[in-house]
């Protein structure tokens, strides 16, 4: 196991490789120079250069494209906080082995290799309301799950998760590490009716109330408020910076998991763009305090990183023209008067 | 040619076919049974459900799907309203034939057979600030053009433009139709400077003051102050319109190429999507105009098709979802509770 405790891991947050800046202008200067007004493609063009500053090459590559769907229970799900019921996270991975969910999909047309990890799914977390969700131990075996997961070399790496009733569980974080209570961080995940969105905001407010003392402390926060995906998640992010990997975060679940790295040190997830925002209503605000600006408003609020996937496919699009266009002289084009 | 004369084509846009509702609803209860919560999958559920209506298919395919851009050269390029001289026009449509654009990128990576049509790039239209910019009958023989080059049994469609001054040109049309002036709808196109800028504003309140008397006539500003290639685009969204063909509009240019259809009865535009909003200042409005909610905000500001090359992958992510996931019966995943 990488981290032995948690202050291995906040020690580790304090010492993180940066990204290739010579690339980085390198890809620039290589922008300006392709047949098309500079900057006229926009984000495409943002893209290929955050792309280039991560990897470490002017001309990046996507040969080696991974996304991993970590799955697991959580005590509060007997709350009656889902419009699901718990066993269907065990039934949705079982869907993914099977190929037949969206992410299957979305993956497979956007070139990634595609791994679940369901964790204990057997074992739910504790019921945050009345205990803490993990031990440490727990957490961090979880987080060590989420860490491996990530092979050096990967060109383009994205998370996503499984778990009934873990938007419940992200937006505890966020109360927890960004104030306002279950009412500015509570929506309806998966589409729970008024009297279930009544219920999720209780949970929230009575976790928080019931960890009232360790507040200020985020990776406390994610041990007794959090869940075993989401702790896999906040692995692999961390795992990504090490190896220089570039993230696509997925949506308000995987937001909510990296929220207490970025709270432990700022700049912990600089090599991370947000995929999209979601149809949860407060991913929006998540995604303000986390300083990203999202590339898709889709709409979508269905986990299992396949917003991450429909934003792989723009930043193929983005690579496709800065490894391919002609540049104005190759192409005998006049530049800019 | 179909249309003999402006009034045979006023008539042609109050008799068109309609969507397929019946398939509409099958796509619609197919995506409810599909293993995910029911609209969690957001734009990407509305793309394939429009392709079910227009393609008249409860599961719609992307076997043939078409990208045509059309180029035209404009008399108004001679008075300083854009950053490139006019005969980028020309060099770029070569650069199109030698693959080195953006679009010839996109267009691959999306999987759409690439057209180039550049519509009699020696003669310019007249500079409408001082004489009509075509003829009705070169309007109608560009418009034509534009007809002719969707195939019916396309089963998606996106057209795109290449026109040195064509956004002032697209800025007249918007100008004259939905009123407000140059200040309202002109924008840096491909990046003019500011005395570019006022130029170009100047340059659009005169042809709107030249054209005073015609500006009732959707069609007849269509002539007065469109192009060659914008004609061809409203002919090409026509024609998909006949023949059913689902379009995803590009930017600026391409959006108020089909103004004036959308201003001759209401609905034309109904097989259409607006692909994208892009950087051009004056897009968002004139497609809040159109009634249309973009797909992608990525500041894109090319043309070309480049944003509908964009969005065709969304459409393709939407079709796989679609037509490749498991049913809730099928993968044996517990439904709402």
């Amino acid at each position: 196991m990488p981290f032995a405790t948690l202050d291995d891991l906040r020690a580790a947050c304090r010492a993180l490789p940066h990204g290739n800046e010579q690339a980085a202008a390198a890809a620039t200067a290589r922008q300006n120079n392709l047949t098309k007004p500079p900057g006229s493609l926009g984000l495409l063009e943002d893209l290929a250069i955050w792309l280039a500053r991560w990897q470490g090459r002017e001309r990046p590559r996507l040969d080696r494209v991974s996304i991993v769907v970590f799955a697991g229970n959580h005590g509060i799900a007997a709350r009656g906080v889902s419009a699901f019921p718990p066993e269907v996270t065990a039934q949705m991975v079982a869907n993914y082995a099977a190929g037949g969910a969206a992410i299957n999909k979305l993956a497979a047309f956007a070139g990634a290799k595609l791994d679940v990890v369901p964790i204990t799914l057997d074992r739910p977390t504790a019921d945050f309301t009345t205990a803490p969700a993990m031990s440490a131990e727990e957490f961090l075996k979880a987080f060590d799950i989420g860490f491996r997961a990530v092979e050096p070399g990967t060109d383009l790496f994205a998370f996503g998760e499984m778990g009934i009733a873990n938007t419940t569980v992200a937006s505890a974080l966020c109360a927890a590490l960004l104030g306002g209570g279950g009412e500015r961080w509570v929506g309806r995940g998966t589409g729970v009716d008024d009297a279930g969105l009544v219920r999720k905001r209780e949970v929230v407010d009575a976790g928080i109330a019931r960890h009232r003392g360790i507040l200020g402390d985020p990776l406390a926060v994610a041990v007794a408020l959090g869940g075993r995906e989401l702790a896999a998640m906040a692995g692999a992010a961390l795992a990504a910076r090490i190896h220089r990997v570039p993230v696509l975060l997925d949506g308000f679940v995987a937001s909510a998991a990296v929220l207490p790295l970025a709270r432990l040190a700022p700049g912990v997830l600089d090599h991370c763009r947000a995929a999209h925002a979601s149809a949860e209503t407060a991913h929006g605000a998540l995604l303000d305090a986390l300083g990203m600006t999202p590339l898709l408003h889709l709409g979508m609020r269905l986990g299992e990183a396949t917003g991450a996937a429909a934003a792989m496919l723009l930043v193929r699009a983005a690579l496709a023209c800065h490894n391919g266009m002609a540049t104005f002289a190759d192409a005998g084009v006049a530049e800019k008067i």
